[in-house]
């Protein structure tokens, strides 16, 4: 049975008997509204620690004034449905009040990782992120911590400030789920049409294609106006970054080959109504 | 015999031994230069824990381009000496290297509590203040931290940021300590001529005045405005402030009556080049 506790106190204790017991602890910080990639997080935490404690908390912080903060699925009862078929031991599911407090003032900010790309577009994001973060790590105190690699830019956000900040857990990153197409696995594809979804596939299609063409010596930027030409083809409307990037800061790469660095390949394009975003190892 | 560590690895294995043992763990940061005024927070606490930890770190994120980092006064030998004189454990005296290693790229920033009086001239100096104790309260992990009440906006700020990210360590306020004549020990205390030296007394005293009056149910407002008389006919030649403050989060108190409010009075003054700060409850 997933116990659910509401306050650090609960948490802290529920932590503290299991590391007494010799029993190593992982997280899974969540926003809610889980399907099959939260759960794959929680099933790759088991592998390595004993137990897993998921967090649900749709973080104010991270949401602009404009944002849908307020239209943000929420479901607890399925959530914990879903956490206890998974096997999770705990779900942490505080309320803004416990999180923060009155007179809450902190906020923890980060340069170079996370200016670019989603961070361009949203300027306080990854700040709300890194602050809430950091706060259920301290809270949880947890050996390690699992997020996925879907969001591949606020894994190596809190891999930065996990490290800047000394906080002593291991930061797990999770293969991104997908279907058997390829498309990434992600709530915002339920907003997708039939004939949307179908084009969807162009997105991990063009990807997996201009990482073939760069290992195979293609010059960077002739790869990305590529992709770009691809999804547009495809029916994409617009496309926000279609970027090799360097794979742990995400400083930019390109023009020219590839060259042996460790890149990543970083991709957001707009269908229709609906912002997919995706990501690959290069 | 204190012994001295240089990184964040030896002295968790030391804090680590030591909390296995049983034995609470105190520290107490610092910027070196130490003198009787840091002493006393060795004492205070060793009064509450087993074990005590300086640490001495010249942080460079709290000074701004123009200030003094390079001239900062830095003696470790002396440090050293007066720490085992005062009986501490341990001394942690970590490179900024070892601090801030190549990529560092994060800020903890507050708002609130950091903004008015020091933090007025100095934008950037509170978070450098927020950040360093923060790691240092994270690589440490002590059951209680000491910090002197003659900063008192630095403890109201580290105060805050310790509640605000759950970090689980007692925050605790040393009170400050004073010459035979009351003026406030700090190491700017020695740019003082002996006229300075002899007029600095005037700033306690007016404190003590305002206060005496403020509590007697004198306006706040005049009970400053005689304050910074007083301090002006004994020779100070500007006041930079001179306020009764909300005693948690320094919000402005006045112009009316005291009526009960939980209040600080803080106060920054010249004596031609030297600037002196301090503090008082009301």
């Amino acid at each position: 049975m997933t116990r659910i506790v509401r306050t650090v106190a609960e948490l802290r204790e529920q932590v503290r008997a299991w590391k007494a017991a010799g029993e190593q602890v992982g997280l899974i910080p969540t926003m809610g509204a889980l399907h099959e990639g939260h759960l794959s997080l929680v099933r790759l935490a088991q592998t390595k620690v004993k137990r897993t404690v998921a967090s649900v908390f749709v973080n104010p912080k991270q949401f602009a004034p404009h944002e849908d903060f307020d239209a943000y699925p929420r479901g607890e009862a399925r959530d914990a449905e879903l956490l206890e078929s998974a096997g999770c031991d705990l779900l942490f599911a505080p309320n803004a009040a416990e999180m923060y407090p009155q007179g809450f003032s902190t906020t923890i900010n980060l340069t170079g990782v996370s200016e670019p790309l989603e961070g361009a577009a949203r300027p306080q994001f990854f700040g709300g992120v890194a602050t809430v973060v950091t706060k259920l790590l301290i809270q949880a105190q947890p050996d390690i911590a699992v997020f996925g690699e879907k969001d591949y830019q606020q894994l190596q956000v809190i891999r930065r400030v996990t490290r800047d900040l000394d906080l002593p857990v291991e930061i797990v990153g999770a293969p991104t789920a997908r279907a058997e197409d390829g498309l990434a696995l992600s709530s915002r594809n339920a907003y997708l049409s039939a004939q949307e979804r179908a084009a969807a596939v162009a997105l991990p299609d063009a990807m997996k294609a201009a990482i073939a063409a760069v290992q195979a010596g293609e010059r960077i930027e002739t790869a990305e106006a590529a992709g770009k030409a691809a999804l547009a083809a495809a029916g994409f409307r617009q496309v926000d970054y279609f970027d090799f990037r360097d794979a742990d800061d995400l400083s930019r790469l390109g023009p020219d080959a590839l060259n042996g660095a460790k890149a990543r390949l970083l991709a957001a394009a707009w269908l229709g109504k609906t912002r997919l975003i995706d990501n690959m190892g290069a």
